[in-house]
């Protein structure tokens, strides 16, 4: 009953006090709550960043109660949420950015509108539901408070979805949008390991990677030094998606790409 | 008897192994602790921000042990001192850092100079007292030694103090000094939820923001989504302190504005 | 038998998931190890740099052991090892990134090489073995499995090694490698306490600066407040090397200088 583990991710940055005022409150209504923070640097309101973040960490997790806060919608009338699945439960806004998560955990078996204010602080700021909502519930969720206790059951198909995302594939060329770019200029697109063996795009294939109006040769393979230093190459990456990574630089910078770009990924003639 | 909490605030950056090594500290000598840290990113040696930051956040924090060290005066003749007030007790150089939290803590109780080197490192270097003198004190007070052991006891009226920031309200006007900016570019002034009521200023009013030259629209509100998309809101904020926030966007751009600006809202006519 | 605290030491960065994958699989497989983070902010793939934070922090650090991932070569043939040493265990690549920790730690005792995948990850991936071979030989190492379980011994003169920096002193003159620049604008030398003495430089001596074409005069002193603000001040750090500050602002700004850079020290004649 209850969890020992919570994780954390939130867009709330780590050059001021929010992050900790929510361990606080963690701290002092579930003390035994042990807290793994997955990272407080999605960009400012970007839901879309933060649920692939949280989605592709979260089967490295032991099973916890995750709390996500990415809000732009805080304080008005969107919904927060507690979502229940086989490998955990989450907690935050219903705005999309626990649902790619919930699946990673095996599908959402349940999901309760926050409705209930004993499990929220006795005052509720307009501007920090983390502090005074998301965190107090998650902290209940720690010491066992099933779910159902914290408001009206919600169907799962009414709750907010992002767009999915553009991956596509047919013999000899790959599409896809870039889902992120990480700390080393490794460029991530929505693909999955299927799609690069739909478009017949093995190791080794010499390949045409395309963005706009540029279009850079690179090699397939499956690691960063299949390739020489400097050059490009288009690989699965550690979350089973198809990236593309410059061997010693960043690739990020190489294609000047950046997320709401389109990425083709063509066999070579 | 001593305390399982321990709040840890710096100007040290995450680049470094500074912040480990007051964990380790920690660590070996008192390895049942349990810490919070607030944030790292202080801008260096900035004083008046790290107490801000400290004083908001504490509130939300369990009883701790608050280990703080923004300290340009390290190795000079500047005192160490531990402040005990009826919230927790707080660690740190005596340079004004600690008391706008100590006073969110119900006030200074006792205060007492650092002065015995039993509770420090056997050997203390002229540069990183947080690791060889706050970190150890931060240890034994989390064991149970009571504050007046670590050396003479201090009148509270001798504390270095920080000035006192700019606030004053008339009815129609409110004039505050910026007090932080924060990671999503909301801008918070040194003035309370009640000089914006003597101002008169409630929510719905239309105002003006002016910050040197620049004069632009806003509106009274509780949270960023009372105005549209892009438009500037006037609002308390979650340490109930007067705040400026731009819908989706960064007010502190939109302003121009960083801390040593005063700001006035004045209603519009 | 086994450890409980663990450091870890990446240049994952603080954007992603990576981090917090690895915290999981500790969390999983330990459930009772207690991380500390020394930083994730080494610059990426920089070995260098990574093992002299590693190196200055780990005195500071409780018995641990030690999880080092700044690796460049993953996923090609380079070994992972783990190092033993009288003062804890470290674990990561084997491309001279650990052992100025393990001499930090008393040298090592024993090497071997991480060749048994009984203690890593079912499936592992070729671009994130931190998460699918480090983490979990980590967590191995904390429940007390003997490093030589993990794969076949490894002669210590066999490991990769860094370069060693350039330092060295005469009578008058000190010249040394920039080993890192801090948080604050501080320029940390490759030079140890002994060198300083060896050029006969002590507290209070006037000295010349120079790093390529510029010169800039500075005291030796012992800590920032020993000359005026906007002064250069050379003094031996927390790590007990020297190293070369400004007073109330970034010596590295000031000197332009960067890592690559010899820097000369000289008496004021």
């Amino acid at each position: 009953m209850g969890y020992e583990w919570v994780s954390f991710t939130t867009d709330y940055g780590l050059d001021d006090g929010f992050v900790a005022a929510c361990h606080g409150v963690l701290a002092r209504l579930a003390p035994r709550a042990r807290v793994i923070d997955v990272t407080h640097l999605v960009p400012p309101q970007d839901v879309r960043r933060g649920a692939a973040v949280l989605a592709q960490t979260v089967p490295a997790l032991p099973p916890a109660v995750h709390l996500a806060v990415v809000d732009p919608g805080v304080g008005t009338s969107r919904r927060g949420i507690v979502v229940a699945t086989p490998g955990g439960v989450l907690v935050g806004p219903d705005n999309g950015l626990l649902l790619p998560a919930a699946e990673a955990l095996g599908g959402v078996t349940a999901a309760h509108e926050l409705a209930d204010p004993t499990y929220w602080a006795p005052t509720v700021s307009s501007t920090f539901h983390g502090r005074d909502m998301f965190a107090p519930v998650t902290a209940h969720l720690v010491l066992g408070v099933p779910p159902m206790r914290f408001g009206p059951v919600l169907d799962a198909d009414d709750l907010v979805r992002l767009p999915e995302p553009v991956a596509r594939a047919r013999p000899g060329r790959l599409t896809a949008e870039v889902l992120s770019t990480d700390h080393f200029g490794n460029v991530q697109l929505a693909a999955s390991r299927a799609h690069l063996a739909e478009a017949g795009l093995r190791p080794g294939s010499p390949v045409q990677v395309s963005v706009g109006t540029t279009t850079v040769p690179a090699t397939v393979g499956t690691t960063f030094g299949d390739v020489p230093i400097g050059e490009l190459v288009v690989f699965v990456d550690s979350a089973d998606l198809v990236a593309i990574a410059r061997n010693g630089g960043s690739a990020a910078d190489w294609l000047e790409t950046h997320r709401d770009h389109d990425i083709m990924i063509e066999a070579t003639r």
